[in-house]
């Protein structure tokens, strides 16, 4: 249930979006991220996550980041792009990884993939990264675990955007939690939130809509509620999940420390309000994989799971909505969709990617204004 | 930040507490248990964990259960008061137990122990336990790790009390979320939140007072939202946390399907709209603990946690609010208070406590109507 999966307005002309096949997609943003020096080992592991993001409908954490997050990070040295991933300590369960300052898919692919490794010898494992950057989405490091029948989990913080509850100042990031779980026929059951009520991007679009916000969203610079998308942006922020205290803010405001002290505190990375956009970085990750079968056959679990995920997807409905639906089943919609469709891509996005195309050499894709299948 | 530390309006002559010393409230409450066929080391734990419940102000999880929720579905045969709970599977990093349907906090408190204790050897372990009961609060059993210096977690699912979003139907429970994690000269970090925006008792509370609920706290028997508490509680439900889905009411139900499906798909439990309070009920719970110095030294991470704690109470607060709490202050602020006044029990519990003492034949403890001290 991504944030990108509501139901929104019709598309403006100027929101038309270009339409990019993924493969291709994926072979042009690791071919810039070569260009930057990234390794091509490493560019291939950034440029697959980043499209799962678009593939899964989380275009705000795909391509689109491809130059704010990643390429013009490298490009100021805030981000090394040839990084020394070091393994700080390990035991038959864990694995603490330093990421040596690099884009933080590789230290993490390095993590979940050493987990989950693990995991199928003594039963479940966890990683801790320090001394990396954003990493995409964190459902596609829990979803490592999927293939070889494990339960997956990983965590991030991020920079500070989220007040704590009573609170005026940021101190937390939206720090997700996600979890996939595999079933059998069924599709596996993929969690991937933000423990904001809404990313710091509706904000954003909603001042440039010039409308009001929800009251909930957000608040403004002196920790209060604003449905003024304005006040919220001039050093106000998104709300935790749950909003006012009323309403279980203090929740997703934990939910968020929670996150950090797995991925931050936990690691020796950053944290809180220590995590800056402006200089390096220090993102620290937590990941983790166990096997069912510790506790139940594989089989009759993942039985179970089908079980469950049928009879919550056949809970009858409310009116005005057609179906009750769970969690990364609208990511795996969109994932089949735009498999055929081609990713859509935001204008915007597409006058970045081709600004990159040109100043890094590297020819775009084959693309279109319609739907390319 | 437990439900029951809100801000409430002054209290009404009849709602005036009675005053119990917690260690002469435990006494009663396992003395009550053994009178109905609980062995006395079973008993002494279950007082245990309800009085604490009491004393960390969530009173709606202490003795005020004993009879509904202990005592009377034991008489009532629905909950076996002298168990067979047995290991299922084990490794050195897991346990599955059975908990012969007996009081939920028995196999429990079995589960935990042998979680710390392999834990301390192997750096992290899990348990499950199905066949069970509720429990009491999950953080008793989080907490239990905290005096080893590992971080606990502890997961439970309760009978189907909340609808999943777009749904009209209750599918999951409040199926709360505990960890705790250890500091060095602050308090300890301990989060021990239900998934849904309000207990349903807070609802009752509402339709007995006769006034309108906030927007955002439930659904009526469609699922679409309410304020009216008659029609909350006419076939209605508690919200998930997050409310409507403009407010990230998928994500509060995404958690407690992640909650049950750890603690009842994963266990072999009830799970999901299988659980009901009307039979043997099959609740499911998830345990863990690991070590922080899996990752890095175990005195830096503490003094890490003690420096994000003081943080974060640091934070500037809002206009109107006079601090910036972290979770499990509170509760700790309400122990260090009941453990010199004695626990407040409402008049209503006190009733029912005066009746078990009758019937069951075991003395009240000493009492008052003001604090003890």
């Amino acid at each position: 249930m991504a944030e990108t999966t509501a139901t929104g307005p019709t598309v403006a002309p100027s929101d038309a979006p270009t339409y990019i096949m993924a493969d291709d997609l994926r072979d042009f943003a690791a071919r810039l991220l070569v260009k930057v020096d990234v390794p091509e080992d490493h560019a291939r592991i950034v440029a697959d996550v980043l499209v799962r993001g678009d593939l899964r409908g989380v275009d705000s954490h795909g391509v689109a980041r491809l130059y704010t997050y990643y390429i013009g990070r490298i490009q100021k040295g805030l981000i090394d792009p040839r990084p020394t991933v070091t393994v700080t300590r390990e035991t038959p369960v864990s694995v603490a990884i330093d990421g040596g300052n690099g884009l933080g898919h590789i230290a993490s692919h390095q993590a979940m993939s050493t987990v989950v490794e693990k995991a199928k010898t003594t039963g479940m494992a966890m990683a801790t990264v320090k001394s990396s950057n954003h990493f995409g989405i964190a459902g596609y490091y829990a979803m490592m675990a999927l293939e070889h029948n494990l339960i997956g989990m990983a965590f991030t913080n991020t920079q500070p955007l989220v007040m704590p509850l009573w609170g005026s100042k940021v101190m937390t990031g939206t720090n997700p939690i996600a979890v996939a779980v595999p079933a059998k026929n069924e599709r596996s059951w993929v969690l991937d939130m933000a423990t904001s009520v809404v990313p710091k991007g509706k904000l954003e679009v909603a001042a440039r809509k010039g409308v009001p916000m929800p009251p909930g969203w957000a608040v403004d610079k002196n920790g209060l509620p604003t449905t003024d998308p304005n006040e919220a942006l001039n050093g106000g922020a998104p709300m935790p999940l749950g909003g006012t205290r009323e309403l279980g803010g203090h929740k997703g405001y934990d939910l968020a420390i929670f996150v950090d002290i797995f991925s931050g505190v936990l690691s020796g990375a950053g944290y809180g309000p220590h995590l800056t956009a402006t200089s390096a970085s220090d993102i620290g990750h937590f990941f983790m994989a166990f096997r069912p079968d510790l506790f139940i056959d594989l089989d009759e679990f993942e039985t179970r799971m089908d079980a469950f995920l049928r009879e919550l997807k056949e809970t009858p409905p409310s009116p005005g909505v057609t179906r009750v639906l769970v969690a990364g089943e609208p990511e795996d919609e969109a994932t089949e969709k735009y498999g055929r469709s081609g990713v859509p891509i935001h204008p915007k996005v597409m006058s970045e990617l081709t600004r990159l195309s040109e100043e890094l050499g590297v020819p775009l894709p084959r693309h279109s204004t319609a739907p390319l299948a």
